[in-house]
């Protein structure tokens, strides 16, 4: 398994302008294969901005990297950019492999 | 649901001896009210230190509050701190409102 992240440093005042862009997206992902889910997460909020992070859980780091030079994710992306007054410099990607996975049981 | 993350920055050649206390640990979570999965994850490397990060989901903020309030928060942390010669700092805590969830066919 394999969780992907994006982080955006958001500036004050333009949470909600951020947030209307992200949840008003089509995403494209649900039918790409090991697509397991995705996230939209608002974090902590510092001085000069409000963290937030895009969250995707993939069945492999395969799964993600496949679905990066795919159709689905141009298509999800092709307005990336038209909103860069909203951010405090550029995103920051990470990749996760995870190495222990414990289920609760309710 | 709330994603609680630790950022861990490990030492570089300390990777496998972290690991092995984080994997080795009892979590004691199955049974927590409001705990969702929790997930040890290795990010990038850097010169000079290897990221990892704790990530738990939970169905609530409240419930992950009320988790660090436990006797289960207690005994899952007590041998904690034994490891500091594994780590470039201190870790740092995120906690994460998820805001949209979307999820795969598959």
């Amino acid at each position: 398994m394999f969780i992907a992240m994006n982080r955006f440093r958001v500036l004050p005042g333009q949470e909600q302008a951020f947030e209307e862009v992200w949840l008003g997206r089509e995403t494209h992902l649900e039918d790409v294969p090991g697509f397991v889910s995705f996230q939209l997460l608002r974090g902590p909020r510092a001085e000069d901005h409000t963290l937030y992070s895009s969250h995707s859980i993939w069945a492999s780091k395969a799964a993600f990297e496949g679905w990066t030079k795919s159709e689905a994710f141009r298509l999800a992306h092709r307005d990336a950019g038209q909103g860069k007054a909203l951010y405090a410099g550029h995103p920051n990607f990470e990749g996760f492999e995870v190495l222990q996975d414990v289920r609760g049981r309710a």
